[in-house]
């Protein structure tokens, strides 16, 4: 729509400058020492919001970090779209690879380089500028409410009290989320599914202390060569899992969705070129895109133990730690495989050692119909900006709280994301495609206009 | 000796309080921050040794941290001793499992507690008060020199060079070092052997960057899973390590040796109760003592990768890393086994990685004769102040300078150690016994008187 067009044009720079001054907050959710930026993110967001157009902005408080609500409400008889988004950053480590400040955004070659430029803080601002653009040009015909929390990072661990405790408020025809990439602006996608979670740490102890390795060593387990040899034993030759009833209720894909699949374009070539590596690793009998999409996968997040300083020293140590995740697809539960996780790495733990494993958190997997409303609208608003229709594709991360949100508000969720594999989300360098950003604010708009009239 | 008692007796709290005051230096050789500690800690024993009443000493810089060099010339003519010890300690890390400052020494029980209590600045200081004992009660009948070094924890990189162009200032007939443990108070022993080692450093590379396990998981190959992976085939079912020819060169005890060894007290119950284990790990078909003594080993000294802070991220890192040595016994070289480790990494590094190893540093295995003349004077020495004869036996440790000395200099070595193995060397809480700092305080003046005599 021109108005729109012309609106968002004149406001350009600031819409930039806005964001950049989020991104300079770190919101980094997993560490305590950032509590007060959290707060000072949720109060920022919350201005924004206000500045919008946004009739009631609240900040909600939760056992962990806060919760931003707010809403601009046109016409209760009229569609009501809830955004869900999140404040709250990954941790930026390892600092030494970033090329600048993790919180110190930089434009460079159409890319803002910062934590958080595309999970989530730029894509949830879209939403923001979008209301902004409906509101100053007179044309919102639908209401809209947003919910961004400060806890996805870490499995919104609160956000689900909120959401059952709130959902009069909450109440709305469809979520819409932009968490996730699109293929590109060329081959623009829209995700119908994402994996759930399993994410849990393990310690492994040894002796009660560190020893000497040279007067210890070669009689005593030593906890890193122990859990090796479990992380080791968790994957088999043909790189399925070993956890013994992983895979029991994974809803497997009919040759025909595999061959739908199989129709979006990957170039194996420039995946791994881009990753810098000679060869793929995964479990046999799969594509790239299904061990990414529709199979569970189980990753080693962390691991550290012993003496990991600058030189060297001859210590035999008493425990060792990893953090390992699976990720989980339709059918499989979050709960379930966390128990068969953890009892599976206690009863592997030889004798000579101990093993205790908790959940660090979890979530459902999601799949979303290609045939709602929402979707449908969603589809439309992307034709319109891109020219093109978007291909459905499964996502293979996870946000936590779509099945929740689904089950307690009894509504469907469209994952409109515009970020693209290759932000480097989790990573130093994460990266927003300035395009990206520009053309979420101007898709938004279109689809609460189709979203209201469909 | 009457005079030797009264003079230490008098002189007991001055004894402690100095060494305390070395203690609270924090001479770490593997860190570069320490560098002007380690200077300080040089000049502390610079200053100390001319107070106890050496005629010269100096300091010598090297390319690392400088050694000390002191020496006692009662008659050109008379036997010469050369004490040697280490000023640098090992790095006090993990911190948090101190119960008191690594650098703020306390004494609790008996013991001091403090990095470098035992290791070695302890021991070495006991040869400081002896040579003032033999000094100040006019007795010294021999000639004592000290070579006081700053990197035996990071493998002696510059010490090799320092003895082969100073041959005749450390010119001795034998050499004494105290930088190991005995059995006990109740059982003194004196080590007859000592482990080489080899220590390397490995690299294991996947994606040549941090990636989302959720959108790349299962697809890449994760460099902590393999290296996991590679660890755990580094011990077969047996413990038995697989490097091909690692064990080629060892010297097999013959079953003599073993029976003799095998006369040694061992409380296994008593060993396991000690490091919190319910059972012990260890090469099939060889004793605990065997195991730690005339056995090569291979142990995890430290392992990284990925996110290890507080809190969960759902990374799949770029890259994970281990520190892993091998203790080597006699007839084995270090850097046939360097070469041997680093290229058995690299060949079964599988093609979705990239391999690097490293040597951090080596040494070569020793071991000592027990009819010298040394080790009858230190035997000997041992028995007028315990009452009874030193059982001989083989060290786990490592001093790797050790066969160095003797190849250069051509003299034999005497391993006279007062430390205990459940002092901590290299772990948090370090401590030495007030008992065995005083008891070899008092041996090691007999030494000399011996030595001189037989």
């Amino acid at each position: 729509m021109q108005a729109w067009k012309e609106y968002q044009e004149k406001n350009k720079d600031r819409f930039l400058d806005e964001l950049l001054e989020l991104l300079r907050i770190p919101s980094v959710s997993a560490k305590s020492e950032h509590k007060a930026d959290m707060i000072r993110c949720a109060e920022a967001f919350k201005q924004r919001l206000l500045e919008a157009g946004a009739d009631k902005v609240e900040i909600y408080p939760t056992a962990g970090h806060p919760i931003v609500y707010g809403e601009k409400i046109v016409d209760p008889s009229k569609p009501t779209v809830l955004v869900y988004g999140h404040y709250d950053v990954q941790p930026p480590e390892p600092l030494e690879l970033w090329k600048s400040g993790p919180f110190e955004p930089v434009i460079v070659d159409g890319k803002i380089f910062a934590r958080g430029s595309c999970d989530d803080k730029g894509q949830v601002y879209m939403h923001v500028k979008a209301l902004e653009t409906l509101v100053k040009t007179n044309t919102l015909g639908s209401n809209i409410k947003f919910c961004i929390e400060g806890e996805e990072e870490v499995g919104s661990p609160n956000l689900g009290k909120f959401v059952t405790e709130h959902k009069e408020l909450l109440k709305a025809d469809c979520i819409l989320i932009s968490d996730s990439a699109m293929i590109s602006l060329d081959t623009p996608s829209l995700d119908t599914g994402l994996r759930g979670l399993s994410y849990i740490e393990v310690e492994v102890t040894g002796p009660n202390r560190d020893l000497h390795s040279g007067v210890y060593g070669g009689a005593v387990a030593n906890p890193i060569t122990i859990l090796a040899k479990m992380i080791a034993s968790l994957h088999d030759e043909n790189n399925h899992i070993t956890i013994p009833g992983f895979y029991d209720d994974v809803l497997v894909a009919t040759p025909e969705e595999r061959a739908l699949m199989a129709q979006a374009p990957f170039d194996e070539e420039a995946y791994k070129q881009d990753l810098g590596v000679k060869e793929l690793w995964g479990e046999k009998g799969f594509t790239t895109n299904e061990r990414t999409g529709i199979r569970p996968t189980l990753e080693l997040n962390g691991i550290w133990g012993g003496y990991t300083g600058e030189g060297a020293k001859t210590v035999l140590p008493s425990k060792a730690f990893a953090k390992i995740s699976a990720r989980l697809v339709p059918n499989q539960q979050s709960d379930k495989i966390t128990e068969k996780l953890i009892k599976h790495l206690e009863s592997i733990a030889p004798p000579y050692v101990t093993v205790k494993a908790a959940l660090h958190h979890g979530g459902e997997p999601y799949v979303t119909p290609i045939d709602s409303k929402a979707y449908r609208a969603a589809a439309k608003a992307i034709e319109a900006t891109f020219g093109k229709q978007p291909i459905p594709v499964r996502g293979g991360g996870s946000i936590p709280i779509c099945a929740l949100f689904e089950k307690e508000l009894g509504i469907k969720i469209v994952l409109m994301g515009f970020g693209l594999d290759s932000d480097n989300l989790h990573s130093p360098n994460e990266k927003f495609d300035l395009a990206n950003y520009y053309k979420g604010i101007e898709t938004i708009p279109y689809f609460h206009q189709y979203f209201a009239s469909l």
